[in-house]
């Protein structure tokens, strides 16, 4: 089961043609993991029989759960996919308008905030149809901050700035703060396109200090507990689930190495580094790798006093290496793409760093993201029209990725 | 000119045969690049008539050094190709004794010294010919420090116990410290295996100390300055040349975050993480990340203090985003391995970390490692049996290499 003509790094335009020849693939391959799965022959007929009177199927509860899992698995771009098989899947392919799904994301973030001990959690709403599109997210994360442009700078993530324009175009406005939550954007082929506020209560948020510099906490960083991913369409079993939003947990890096880090993200190094009074003008002082520990620390630590579960990369790291041990042992090959896999600090003191691997691409699958750019108002028979990410980094590993953490 | 079936990470036998296509393509790509080349037709009839006569032809002085330095432009695993026109090029063909090669390669040491101003400098002995095998190195590098198993540890580098042990065995014994310069091993048709200590005087060594912490000194820590990288065969247009020593300048991590820290190398991050009061029971709390920017920041500061040219990743990045520019201007596409450019700490603090690469691997370029492990005693036609190295990190850049820097 592997996606043709996948270049590394290079998005494709999702898949919505249903596809019973990967159908049956995906039959016979629940069939030899799955005790309790039928016998493939007898499945595929009955689907071949469904498609035959309606143009498409429908997978079982079972079989959705079995691919969502299997689709984790297959995330090679994923450092945490060691507990695969405690992704819980809440099953939501009846839920069709926009206010419920909106309610339905936050149940989702509920769920899998759950006080602070993260749970990974997928929520899955309808396949495509043909003359019957699904609704859609447009945002790239259930969480994520808006960025505005103010006098020369920008407040907030300036990865959301044309996000941030669009929603204010759409009627939302938010506080000015430089950590305000989007709304969410859902499209439904009734409502159009339709904006709802996530509540508070819904969103579980960490202040940043740290464990021996009492300045770091007047830096007013915060940063949401959990990453729940949004714009990657689900592919199983010849299917294709375009909202099928899904979190794991953090690891440290991304929000410390990334987030906060990246220059067209918060681009906090040289405040950081100012304020450890390092000469941020001499780069061959290291002062950067030296800022880059500090913010990672507090990120960890403050998570930490918080009682909200979060990775950080050496363990995690040891974590992917039982993975793929366990896969291993299992008859089967890991796939993971090494750029991806390895966090963004210190990659050779990391077991990681030091392993080749299969980077072929398998189904059942997140497929690369779909941009959260401004939909286009003409609607095809496929629903809204897609547009693949220009961004390379778009695609990421579902839970920890690289472009975008 | 692509090299086919070479996988990823994968390392290949390196090429023996003589190839009048390639050589061909060579002579074309010459002309394309340098107006003061011979008529690329004109210039191939003449290489077979030779090649029909004795069943190999002979490059052109001019032809050696247009290949060897799109050699270097061609590494895919190397950050420092920015200087890829100054490479200096010794053209040795003619030295076939192994006394002569070691002295050949002790004057290389010299002139690629060069007091500190280190300079990029290939020695290029012969091509293999039909039945007259070329003279062979052992050495993965001209300089590298034994290691030698005492008392359940390791003095020296783990990594050269095997050969250390074998160059025992042909009758050295060296000083018994922890930077002990490993003697050449040469091969010849005529001598079979000597081995030739390197004088001192060749070997530019600087000890580490660090800006703030004086106790840094006393671990007695040491590198030597010129990376010369002796196991990888040339390959110029349909000709191998097996023995061609070259070397570039160090970049910082290579000695600060692999060969002092890596597991299997010097492994010092425990004893600097005490040294330093860190609590290394406790990975969550980054002291490993820590270490790593002090010993980095050691070995910056010790080499500039020394007067001995080093690059930092922070800049080496910058060059190589050059390096880019600079190809695409020249109508080529630069090509790379992502996870052999991005050095290995920090990572997504460069400028190298956010872009996708070409991985296509092209002609003239240099071939996978050969191992530097005992050779055969059995001599075929084509010279001492070659071993491509297990380590999937063997032939890396040929400069900054992930492997073995």
């Amino acid at each position: 089961m592997t996606i043709d003509g996948r270049q590394r790094g290079l998005p494709t335009p999702p898949r919505l043609d249903v596809d019973l020849d990967e159908a049956d693939r995906f039959f016979r391959q629940r069939a030899t993991e799955d005790p309790s799965a039928p016998d493939p022959k007898v499945r595929h007929a009955a689907a071949a029989r469904e498609f035959s009177e309606r143009g498409v199927f429908t997978h079982t509860t079972a079989e959705l759960e079995f691919g969502a899992r299997v689709a984790w698995r297959n995330a090679n771009r994923c450092i945490g996919r060691l507990y695969w098989r405690s992704l819980v899947i809440r099953d939501r392919r009846h839920v069709r308008r926009a206010d419920s799904i909106a309610h339905e994301c936050v149940e989702h973030l509920k769920l899998a905030t759950n006080g602070g001990k993260i749970r990974p959690v997928i929520t899955i709403f309808a396949a495509d149809e043909p003359g019957r599109p699904a609704p859609r997210i447009r945002n790239e994360q259930l969480v994520r901050y808006a960025g505005r442009r103010q006098d020369g700078a920008t407040v907030g993530d300036p990865r959301f700035e044309a996000f941030t324009r669009w929603v204010q175009s759409l009627g939302w406005s938010g506080k000015g703060s430089a950590f305000d939550v989007l709304p969410l954007v859902i499209d439904t082929a009734s409502d159009g396109t339709a904006i709802f506020d996530i509540p508070e209560d819904a969103v579980l948020e960490v202040e940043l200090s740290h464990p021996e510099l009492p300045w770091f906490a007047d830096l007013g960083l915060r940063w949401h507990a959990v990453p729940a991913i949004s714009s990657m369409p689900l592919r199983i079993g010849g299917l294709t689930y375009p909202t099928a939003p899904f979190n794991g947990w953090y690891m440290g890096t991304e929000i410390g190495s990334r987030n906060l880090v990246d220059a067209d993200r918060y681009d906090m190094l040289v405040r950081v580094g100012r304020q450890l009074g390092l000469n941020t003008d001499d780069e061959r002082s290291l002062w950067k790798d030296r800022v880059l520990v500090e913010i990672n620390r507090a990120v960890l630590w403050s998570f930490d006093r918080a009682g909200v579960k979060i990775a950080d990369h050496h363990a995690e790291s040891e974590r992917f290496m039982a993975f793929v041990a366990k896969e291993h042992k299992a008859g089967r090959t890991p796939t993971a793409e090494w750029s991806w896999v390895v966090p963004p600090m210190s990659g050779a003191s990391l077991p990681v760093y030091h392993q080749y691997y299969d980077e072929s691409v398998h189904l059942p699958g997140f497929l690369p993201s779909v941009q959260w750019e401004p939909p286009s108002t003409d609607w095809g028979d496929d629903g809204p029209a897609h547009r693949t990410a220009d961004d390379p980094g778009a695609g990421g590993c579902p839970y920890h990725h690289r472009g975008a953490a």
